[in-house]
Parts: structure tokens; sequence; C-alpha cells
């Protein structure tokens, strides 16, 4: 009982610093990611843990409680539910090869930029295309926020965006799928066989799930009148978790599936609010527990310092230029509008440096450097585009400037 | 990692379990908290479990994972929460006297009865005064839910049955709370100054907790412009929660006041259904948690079974009787009607004798002796219902006998 109160109070702490944080930071625009992974830092063993939750780290490292790794293990995998809930594959088939270049251009450079760095620095194979795939996947929602406060959700620049936004997001969770593999060095044989099966599983559960979903559901109707859709989503999504672990890659890419399922079915039974309301309570234990786990002490390192910006740099560039190159067609303005859309680092990236972390193949410092650059290249994004869009009122793309918020967002944001 | 993926793991096959059991109990009209509670018991350290889910007793004793005990403590709190949600305070007022008598005389009764069995036993007294405690609630949501599909909710017997067992959770509650707070033997004083401890707080809430709502949402919305009801209502559950066991009296005690503030509010800002969300996923764990917990081994000793069947039947004949008797007004076909209404009993039972267990109060036995009489009080209650309602509508009570469902139950089943 002792333990049981022990743990309800700081599950009071963290989700009320959580929401209290990311509050006041709405009022001043900045992401719940940003504000909740704030609060994670400060909360955590190296800042304020020890005094307030008895949270310190022990011969300098600081492994979560149990019961905060599956509240955030279970956040992790209600977010990339929720990010394949997003996506709708049957959109993106319109949205045509432009969008689909900025992402592939957008994911490559990225990618070779990072690994290419740690490789100059000599840290290991695997912590290279770690931090390398870390920088790969945009995190849309805050861009997709950004853009509908600025009444351009319409436009060609953000339908370019939003595309290849998700177009990267499955890039990336197969790259993720790959490197969650690479738990010893970097085999070639092994990693083609993990993408192998990342790519069959992926399309194996595209081809037969909506079927799969529907029968069960209609069968399970049958047998007892109800509504037996929320519970059996959250069975669908976390036993593909399950399954995708078992097949070697990371389990919220079977989560991400199983979004990517629903997606194509019409969610009834009040699935999405259901969702929703999951998401609300148990995606912040995710970020306060990946703030958490960020030791501000390697900060005092000046080289840890000096890495973190190179990267951050690195991370914006390789976006800019990556993306930008991809819509070079789209003129050079509209080109800049789109790599810079592209460029906030969220989810993804934490969740790649987190199982990085996790499993002894990054250090501490790689995990802060990771960390750092979310943060900054998520905050310094929006007032970028405020700027390259600001000017686009004055001389419109395609001959008129939409002024007029958009009545339904294509995209709404996530974070 | 192996460790989040383990627990990652487990969760799905309780939750899978938990759902499945549940959907097939459905079918044979089983309430969900039998079917779950069944699921916890055979997935339990003492039958599947050492195959299962590596749960297995260690020096014949087994204790919850951390993280189980973090999500069934949450289930409960959100159970507890939602049983506050549907108890609406200004209704009570309306429901009169009857009702009152039949809660309060019901609730004494069967108190005594197992007090007095176990003293009679030579048993402690504290673990005689937990016994007593953990067979006074009664389960509404069971007999709420007969009463619906026999088409009598709106009869005047049907009306005396809810009322009374609103006000029996209550009582049941302030037992609770001075239960809770024995922690070494019985104090007169000590028991005083947490009944009084516990009796001001709930007064506190009651008369504060609206406005302090109200004010901080308006608060709150005026600082963002947004929807804060459902972290804020997950702050205060939470919040309260911690606050009363601060003070000396069980958590979900809290909750359950937080539930009762809410329930007077508007519901604003789709709060029900997001709680109810919560309620679909964390309850279940809490179930089979419980189920998780009784040593079928004890039920192979002849006087363990024996104690439950003299327990059960006490438990029936306590609230048969002592309700009859408070509704004895009625005549004795609707007050027989009302007491077989009040027999099932459930979670609070439960949570009584968790707790009990948790401190060491009360030994496996006694837990085992608990959970079968929750499940044969539930499970037999609502055939007899039937009955005595089968009947009613040959010589109706009040002079018509209604038959055709109510289109508003005034309080939907919970479990």
């Amino acid at each position: 009982m002792e333990n049981s109160i022990q743990i309800l109070l700081l599950i009071f702490i963290m989700f009320t610093a959580a929401k209290v944080f990311a509050t006041v930071g709405e009022r001043f625009r900045i992401p719940a990611v940003i504000s909740e992974i704030a609060a994670g830092i400060l909360l955590g063993p190296y800042l304020l843990g020890p005094f307030l939750l008895g949270f310190a780290p022990v011969e300098g490292r600081w492994l979560p409680p149990e019961w905060l790794v599956a509240l955030a293990q279970l956040g992790a995998i209600v977010l990339l539910f929720n990010v394949g809930l997003e996506v709708k594959l049957t959109d993106l088939l319109r949205v045509g090869w432009t969008a689909l270049l900025v992402a592939i251009v957008g994911v490559v450079i990225p990618f070779f930029l990072g690994y290419g760095l740690l490789t100059l620095m000599e840290r290991s194979q695997t912590e290279a295309v770690f931090m390398g795939a870390a920088m790969v996947a945009t995190s849309v929602g805050i861009t997709a926020r950004v853009l509908q406060d600025l009444g351009v959700l319409k436009t060609v620049v953000a339908t370019v965006i939003l595309g290849a936004a998700v177009i990267d997001d499955i890039l990336a969770m197969i790259m993720l799928a790959v490197v969650s593999g690479l738990s010893e060095g970097i085999d070639y044989i092994q990693m083609g066989t993990v993408a192998g099966l990342a790519i069959g599983f992926t399309l194996f559960i595209l081809v037969v799930g909506g079927r799969v979903i529907r029968g069960v559901t209609r069968g399970v109707q049958r047998f007892v009148p109800g509504n037996p859709y929320f519970p059996l989503a959250m069975i669908i999504c976390l036993g593909l978790a399950v399954a995708a672990d078992k097949i070697g890659i990371a389990a919220i890419i079977g989560a991400f599936l199983a979004g990517l399922v629903y997606t194509e079915e019409e969610l009834a039974g009040g699935l999405k609010e259901k969702i929703s309301a999951l998401y609300e309570f148990l995606v912040p234990f995710f970020f306060v527990a990946m703030g958490m786990q960020m030791d501000v002490r390697v900060l005092g390192q000046r080289n840890v310092l000096l890495l973190a910006a190179v990267v951050t740099v690195l991370a914006i560039l390789g976006k800019l230029v990556g993306c930008s190159l991809g819509a070079y067609r789209l003129g050079w303005r509209p080109a800049m509008q789109v790599g810079m859309g592209m460029v906030p680092r969220g989810e993804v990236g934490i969740i790649v440096a987190s199982i990085g972390l996790g499993l002894n193949l990054i250090s501490q410092e790689t995990y802060a450097v990771v960390i750092i650059m979310v943060l900054v290249t998520t905050l310094m994004a929006p007032p970028f585009l405020k700027v390259l869009f600001a000017r686009e009122n004055a001389i419109p793309v395609g001959g008129k400037a939409e002024t007029s918020p958009p009545s339904k967002p294509s995209s709404p944001d996530l974070l």
C-alpha cells in the first residue's frame, strides 16, 4: 500500500507538472511536446528529482522505475497509434511526385549528415547510424499548426509539406525498424533481413489488416450487441506492438501500423474521441519520462554543447537544403517554405534516441544532443515560417493569396 | 528495453483476457466485474500465471509487480471517480426517507453479521472490522442493469433501490475511511479522529469543490482558450486521492469525492466520454489484479470453503432482511424486491479487502472469502430479481405494470 500511494503521488506530480507547463507554454505558442520535455528535465533525477520525487542517479546513471517505464511505453504506443490515424494512405496518392521527392531527399541528406558527422568523430558505426536516424523524421504537427494559424493550409506549399511529412514518417519508421534491429554492431545481412521483415510486416498488415478488423468487429457485434470498437482497437494496437517486437523491430511501429489500418476504416463508435482521451492522459508520461532521462550535467562539457550546436545546424540545413532541392520545381521561395516547414523534429527522433539509450548503443551525451536538437528545431521553425509566409501574402504563389482560415484542416496537429 | 517489452506483453495478455472474458460473459449476462476477476484468478500466480506470465508466488505469497500496482491503482481511482459521477446528491433529496432507512439498516445489519462472525471465531478485532466493512456496500450497477432489462426502472421499488444504493455507497465510503485508518489494532480515539477528518474532508470538498472547479476552469480558459476540462478533472481527481491518503483515509475516497463534485457541474467538454475511455482501458487492470491476488489454494482447505459459505449466506440474509425491514412500509413483496436488489456486492467490498490484505491486517483466507462472497452475491441476485419481478407483472404495485423499457435510465450501469 505504501508503495502504491507513493507511486500515485509521483503520477500526480508528473501529470500536473506536464499539464501546467503545457498550458503556460501554449500561452506563448510553445508546442506541448517542448513544454512536457522541459517539465521532465526539470523534475528529472539530474535537477529537482532527488528533492521532489526521490529520483536520483545511481553510479551516475538513472533508470526510470518500472511503473514509469510502463506508463511511458503505453504513452508512446498511443502517440504512434494516433500518428498512424492521421495518415491517410489514399490521400497520399493524390499529393504527387513533388511530395515524394521532398520526403526522400529530405530523409537521405539529414541521415548522411548525422551519420557522417559521428563517423568523422570516430564514434561507433551503430551510434552514427542512430544519430542519422534520429535526424530524419519531421514532426508535422507543429508545422501544420503554424500553417493553420497563418491561414495557408490549402496552398500548394502546405499540401506538399503535409504530404511529404507523411511519407517522411513512413520512411522514418522503416529506418527505425532497421536501426532497432541493430543490437550488436552493424551486420548488412541482418540489416537486410530486418528491412525485409519490416517491409513484409507492413505490407501484410496494410493488405490484410482492414479486412481482419472489419471481420472481427462484425463477429464480436454478432456475438454480443454493443460497441466493441475501442477495446478491440486497443487490443489490435497492443498486439501489433508486441508482434513488431517479436519480429525484431520497434514495438511502436506496430502501433503506427495499427493506426494506419484504422485510418482507412470509418472510425465508428466514438473511437477517435476515446483514443484522444487516452492520448491526453498517457502521452505526457512519455514526454516527461524522455525529459527525465536527459542528463543535464553533460551540458557542462564544452564538447557536448559544441556537438549539440553542430548537430542542430546540420539538422536544420539538412532539411532546408534537402527538402528545398526536392521542391525546386515550385520556384525558390516556395521551395524554401517547404524546406523550413520540414525542419521541426519531434517524437520520432526522441524515440530513436531513447531506444539507442535503452540498448546502451548511444551515450548519455548523444542522447542529450538529440534532445537539444529536437527542442531547438521545433522552437525555431515557427517564427521563420511566419516570416517566409508573411512575404507570401504580398507576392502570392499561384496567383491568389489565401488568408481566411480553412474550415477543415487536413491534418490536425498532434502535439 | 527488454523489461519494457516484457511489461508490454503482459499488459497485452491481461487486457485481452479481461476483454475476451467480459465479452463472452456478457453473452451469458454475467457482469463484466465477475468475468474480469475470473480472468485474473485464471491468469494469476496460483493457477496459470507461472506458465503464461512468469508470475509465481515467492514463499507462498505473491506481490504484484510495481507497474501492475500503478495501473490497478489508476483503475481503482477512475472506477471510484466514475461511481461518484453517477451519484447526484440533489436527486437524493427527492428519494425520501424510505431509501435512507433501507440504506442505513442494510448497512448496519451486514456489518454486525460479518464483524460478529469473525469475533465469534476469535479472529483479531481488526480483521473482524474489515470483514464487516467488506460486506456493506451494494454494487448498484448490476441491479440497475437487471431492472432496466425488466423495464421496471421507473417503479417505486426501483427508485428506492437506486436511492438506497447511492446512500449505501456514501456510508460504505465513510466506513472505508475509518477502517483504512486502522493500521495497528483498534483505537476508538483514533477511529473517532479519522471519522471526524473523513466527514470534515467530505463536507469541505462538497461545499467548496464546485466553486473551486468552476473558478479554476474559467481561469485556465481565460489564460489559454481551449478545452481544459479533462486534464483538469484528472488533476483534481488524482490530487484529492493523494490528499485523502495524506489525512489518513483511503485514496479512492478522494477520487469518489472528486466524482461527486463533478456530478453537480455540467459535464462540459466531452468530459464524461473521456473518463469513460480511461475507464474502459484502466479498470480491467484493477479487477484482473484483484483476481490475481486471490490464492485459490486456500479453497482446498475445508474450513475456508465453510467460512465462505457462511459469510455468503450472511451477506445475502443481511441485505435481504435489513433492506426489507427498511422498506417494510411498501408491503412485503416490494420490500423483498428491494432487499434482493441490494444483495449484489462489488468493487467496494473488494477494495476494502485488498486494503486489508495490503496492510497485512487480513489473511489470504479472508481475502479469498470476500472475493467468493462478491462473486456469488453478484451472480445470484439477477435470476432471483427476475423471479420476484416476474410475479410483479401479474400483480403490479401502484396499480399499473410497467413493461416498456425506460427511454432514459436514471443510473446507467457501470460494470
